[in-house]
């Protein structure tokens, strides 16, 4: 969904997917993966377990790639698997940190695969590494792996709950012993994680219900936050090793991570966004000619717009699916063609009109930039764009990918100075109590948020302990370590 | 666009491209096939000149990754260059099929790359092997370059006109030689070409005009029918060495194969499609509560479609771009899962609902018959499907890969017998009139029909010499060559 | 050196190569271990050290494919640098594996590459993972890192002698932290290792005096049994942390492993040879027309017996140097042809002759019953073997890969069992005693003997802990770890 | 056996290899290609006839690598197969240009694979262009493929005689169509083919009999100087199409090219090198402690030279085997390191003492300075160099690459001036006379020379009509054409 050097969304930081008991785990944690690959296509990993030995397979790149091979398929024989997908990020990534991790521990193997990210995870590092704890790689997800390795409980359910008690941060893991297959939450709930069964009771993992659609699984409930929920032979116990949490789900995950047919949290991804289009038409309606979505992220809340304003609805953007994660080293002058490589105007539908734009959200702004460009280049006469999310004004250290505040336009900008960056005719954002009404909310409750919107408001809801603990390393702690 | 074993639509084959006189020129054409990559995923190559040597350059794959490393195109160097993109077909091809061809020939060197299918490419290859000429590929565009090399004319414009004049069939063409660069199509101008030029008065030629968009080149006109269009530098000379042509463009270009950002012969793609719904929506109307489109191609007619209506346009069809060439090999499980790999049902849009299915084409009838299933279990009280299209019922033998006739569904089956195939509520194609209403006309010509509409009709306006000759290989003539 | 199936050596498991405070340090160890090639083919190893930072390349294959990338060798840039090749094994071996090993410890950066094999490292390994430890590999050198990195002592080079202390077996290794490298042999001193110096000074350390050659390193003196050299900016400190060690030398280095320029433990390997080739001439000389090495190990003997009986030395056996790790599969048939792959009868040599055909060791027979019938099918009248070692009767546990005993031809076979095995006319080795003789003796000392020979008296120096401790894998212990 | 940047040898273009109705063809080529390997490593071909279709495999490298597959050996099936091994350049080579070439004729498919090198090659070259031949790769050896193809005969044995008629130069050629199996020479026999069969009579040709060895196969005869031997159904079929030939077989293929267990033209090639070096020490003996081959070539005429002069003959220099064709980036600070990347001295051999070294030819030069720079280093007292061949004055052109004339030390340096080039105390070549009566004959026969010696004399037997023909490229026309 995203490509190096003409997109400018945050992105989310992996997909989980496990299933047990089933005579063809790996194939379908293959299926599953590859409907999360929006979360992650930077890397995918599967360990199985076959009832004697822990088998895996981790490749970069997309997982029909990695699973392609029929050998490799093969060697993933077993009844359970967990499976992951990894976002793609700029620089190298080293195999090694490609999950899920797995390790040989004294009670047995153990295999983990983490969505989120720790917020003391080098503290925890440092702590362990002084024990004699050697690190192979880089990855937050390492930490809970010598956390229950070197638990001194006495089975393997109490040194998982021991090492979670001992982690800050945002995450959904699953996780796979000789014995049991697992899934949990923090007791926030920040990240989402699922499960659902097969028509044959099997229990699946997934971090979106898109991911149960592919192989036909029915929804059976969200994991809840602070919820360790076990699949074994004696079937499905539930533990809550934490007090009363207080849920803020990643809002941001209905904004423009989730697939938009996934059903998260209760609410169709799809339907909120187009209620956020609804919302921002109400506030910042204007009178134009037609309403075109910045394409595909923007295109449900652009539905919402038209049809609140009925004002048409045409895809005046077409977006060209065959870009990929690399490509021609631009030269100065391709660069100067701008967006073009992965967008394009549809002319005929802009010519002359005064067109609304609708995006999902503001990052850096360097693409709307361009796209507002490229709309008036095919001859709008006004360009509007509406924004489907408040100004992204923070830093996430929950899981998501994001650039250092000073790179956020809207850390630096207020809206006037925003819109006169992008050169739109006008500029407007949903506010803040708009989008929660969009959530089926009142409003946002500003004693207890019902999400986690850090990102639009700095309110963390979990300590920063690696950011501001007098690290070296804390002014930008979400970049040193590999988050899962 | 496709993928092996989900898709079932007809397959366009090969897209063109060719820039002269430009310091960055392979990179352009590089840009322009990338444009151009939906007709043809299965290899790209280029070919360059640089005033002394031509160089090339082919792969397997998308033009991304065929262009993507430094030194392949630092090898490319030169101030003129044509590229090819091909079609993915399910076989292995060989690398030496991927055109641009080139020859060292007795004038110097000659490079062709070629859109289109040559209906009497087996006869004159039978003829030129009898003289001695050696053949490398199986490309019917190496017919051309050894009609070209052993012409008797004296110039190599003479000698392609006497090539031209003993082929058949539907080409259009991009050719460069040490002093010229040259775009032609044949006399009934079935596959598309353009003109366009930069802000520097460079000279390009496309398959399409989203091509010309991608380099910030103005369009300047179609090449016309039986037109040849020599770039050279005494400036630009247009030769028309065929009588009278009677123009037959391919009507299908405008249904499915041409990007919707495209002007097609004077026509916008999008507009053409969304007219097509719109009369498809007057001549079969029906009472429902949602429009759904079969993505992606399917969008602009069901726009066209639910406004004329009246009725809600939604995303009710998640479509994964992520689905590449290649997965895990699919068990008999796996396959029943049936078009989830590539489509998902967003069931909140669908439950309890009235559905309308938009799509462009019903070719085998197999993928419509999962999307209708897909589409029921995902909830819909009722499933009507409107094709945006006059049934397929015959192959074409000028550039399309077609199914044999036996495995067209509309060859075998009435509508009626095609709704139960399919197992809609209901099932209607838009009329043959309809069709050319939606494209300006006053319905279908018969005695000198507008458009090429073979495929709908049997109305073969080339000779089928290959096919029709006697040839043991006549039966799918089609196949053992590969085409342009 | 060998090749997967028609070959019947021991397997040398190991070289390695250290250099501290040179500017170029990296590419001089990929020189030294280019050198070293024949004591490991499946896989090489390089870590350096910039002063900053560790940098590491690990890779399948032989070190001039593994290190000839521009970009690999400008990534190990700094100032030392440690290496390791590895021997080819038939089955597949995981990267993971392939050393110098590395870990972020306590006290920073610490990389190490073994050549040797633990006895005890099962044990160890059992152990350590009780603690909490996670193991990467499955290499025994990684518990030697475990060691280190869960020590209480307070110091890099202490710790290091807590972890000697605890291990058993035979161990030549490299260290390199960010402040030292180290070099040190377990207290037999079964495998090799020496130092030496550039003209600048520069020390280095390496298995053998040929890898000092090839960056024209003088040679300074073996690093002792049971000593520990370190390199560090306060110069050249040694120690010696065991108790009086009674020195062991592998003698199968001399008969086989090392190469003929090196000068190993004082003495020219290629002196050594001929000393054997001469005592067994003397031993057991015979009336013949020509003496024909098995080459390439075999030459050196053959030279000397040929000089001391006066019989003329011939190429008669001809090398396919071009043999490599794999080649078409074979069929019976052409497995039926034989030997032949890699060695061909040079018959004009051979034809009616009475052939001493010299080789240095007989492990399962089946080789020497090839070469025999190769010989005779080329015409010799009559085929004499003359071994340069006596018979191999034990498996080794200290380094060396052997197969089990039970297949060791002289295991099961007497003198003359083992001649009507191979069907040669004569089969002779050398005695004990001469094999001593050859090495400057006067003969083996019972009491206290001068080398390790168990493979050819079962007289064990070292601990065989996993072997005979009660482990359920200790049947193969050699088999079940990845050796250094 | 050679590698870029530390070896002075010429290079020997081409093997090949042919069966006919055999089972297991393709896998009996391969097997024979590996025994030719030293005769080309650049790249390996196949063509294989089943009874109905021609398959071919052709890759980059060594035969083991290009036909490990499988796969590959499956796709060859068939009864009848050519291959063709080809040397290695420093340049890049076109898979293209990997022989054996094959096509698709008016009388069916021709294969067919070349040894050797043409004369007027790009004079038929051009002549053939402008007739309208479109040639695919820069080979000579297609000029036969369009000869053949273009000749008005009537069957196809004729054409290939209409096609040997018009070119010059040094050929030896084996050809496959669907109905027989050719192997052939030029009228002179410059380059080498015999034939062979298997025990069930199945008929072999090959470049030399190490190839007919490695396969089980007994030497029939050489394929005579101007013969074309035809194996069909009909059995074996001897042609003489050319006018009394009178032999010149290629002298340097007995000193240089061929492998000592091979027998060239009734000769042991192993016996010829140590005449070879028993005449070089009767013309040109010293007094000396030891003599020492540079290895591999060397070793069979300094046999011959220690046994003539009764000096102890000793491997005093140690060769690398694992020498590839790639190695790390050398500094200039390792290229002083010199030759001991593919050498090192033996030093205890060589220290002290009064040397021979004895080499096979002296090229550019470069390598003898090393070598003898590096006995000298290792502390040789005197170094006096034997080489087993005249001094190379001039370039050949009939199939083995040869750097330009100017290039050449003998075309530039009487021999005391090449001794003080190569810093040797004393140099010697055999004499002409010399060479032939180790080739048992009584010397040289001026008017009419039994070899072809030109790289000696200039005495060119084969006009040079591209070389001398008023062409452009005259200069190097050994260079830019792909040889056989």
């Amino acid at each position: 969904m995203t490509t190096p050097f003409d997109d400018d969304h945050l992105r989310e930081e992996c997909g989980i997917f496990g299933i047990s008991r089933h005579a063809d785990a790996a194939r379908h944690v293959a299926l599953g993966l590859h409907a999360l690959q929006h979360r992650g296509q930077e890397a995918a990993g599967i360990v199985s377990f076959d009832g004697a030995r822990f088998q895996a397979h981790r490749a970069m790149g997309h997982v029909a790639e990695a699973f392609e091979s029929d050998k490799v398929m093969a060697d993933l024989a077993g009844y359970a698997a967990i499976g992951h997908v990894r976002y793609a990020t700029f620089g190298a990534t080293i195999l090694r940190n490609v999950q899920p991790l797995f390790a040989d521990l004294s009670f047995g193997g153990f295999a983990i695969a983490h969505n989120g990210n720790l917020t003391n995870a080098m503290a925890l590092r440092r702590r362990l590494v002084k024990t004699g704890c050697i690190f192979q790689s880089t990855s937050d997800t390492e930490v809970i792996l010598h956390l229950v390795a070197t638990s001194q409980k006495n089975n393997v359910v109490d040194r998982l709950i021991d090492a979670l008690r001992q982690i800050e941060g945002a995450y959904s893991l699953v996780a796979l012993t000789d014995s049991m297959m697992m899934g949990m939450r923090d007791p926030l709930g920040v990240r989402p994680l699922v499960m659902g069964k097969l028509a044959d009771d099997t229990i699946v993992f997934a971090s979106e219900t898109c991911a149960l659609d592919i192989i036909g699984a029915d929804f059976i409930r969200d994991v809840e936050p602070g919820e360790i929920v076990i699949v074994s032979d004696e079937g499905i116990t539930s533990l809550k090793p934490f007090d009363a949490p207080k849920p803020r789900f990643c809002i941001f995950e209905h904004i423009y991570f989730a697939r938009p047919d996934s059903v998260v949290e209760g609410r169709s991804v799809y339907d909120v966004r187009k209620h956020i289009g609804a919302e921002l038409a109400r506030e910042s309606g204007i009178d134009a000619d037609v309403v075109i979505p910045v394409p595909d992220s923007g295109v449900p809340a652009a539905i919402g717009f038209a049809a609140e304003t009925g004002i048409p609805f045409e895809l005046g953007i077409i977006r060209n699916h065959y870009v990929g994660r690399t490509f021609i080293e631009p030269t100065q002058q391709i660069r100067n063609l701008g967006v073009k490589l992965k967008h394009n105007a549809n002319r005929p539908q802009i010519e002359g009109k005064r067109v609304v734009l609708v995006d999902d959200s503001i990052v850096r702004g360097t693409t709307s930039l361009k796209i507002v460009q490229m709309v008036r280049d095919a001859g709008a006469r006004e360009v509007h764009m509406r924004i489907a999310s408040p100004p992204t004004t923070h830093s996430c250290f929950y899981g998501v990918d994001t650039p250092e505040r000073s790179q956020l336009l809207a850390a630096t900008h207020d809206v006037e100075g925003m819109r006169r960056f992008i050169q739109a005719d006008s500029l407007a954002f949903i506010s803040m109590d708009g989008l929660y009404r969009a959530m089926g909310a009142a409003g946002r409750n500003p004693a207890q948020p019902q999400f986690c919107d850090a990102c639009f408001t700095g309110d963390y809801p979990i300590s920063l302990t690696d950011h501001w603990g007098g690290d070296e390393d804390q002014s930008r702690p979400h970049r040193v370590k590999a988050a899962g």
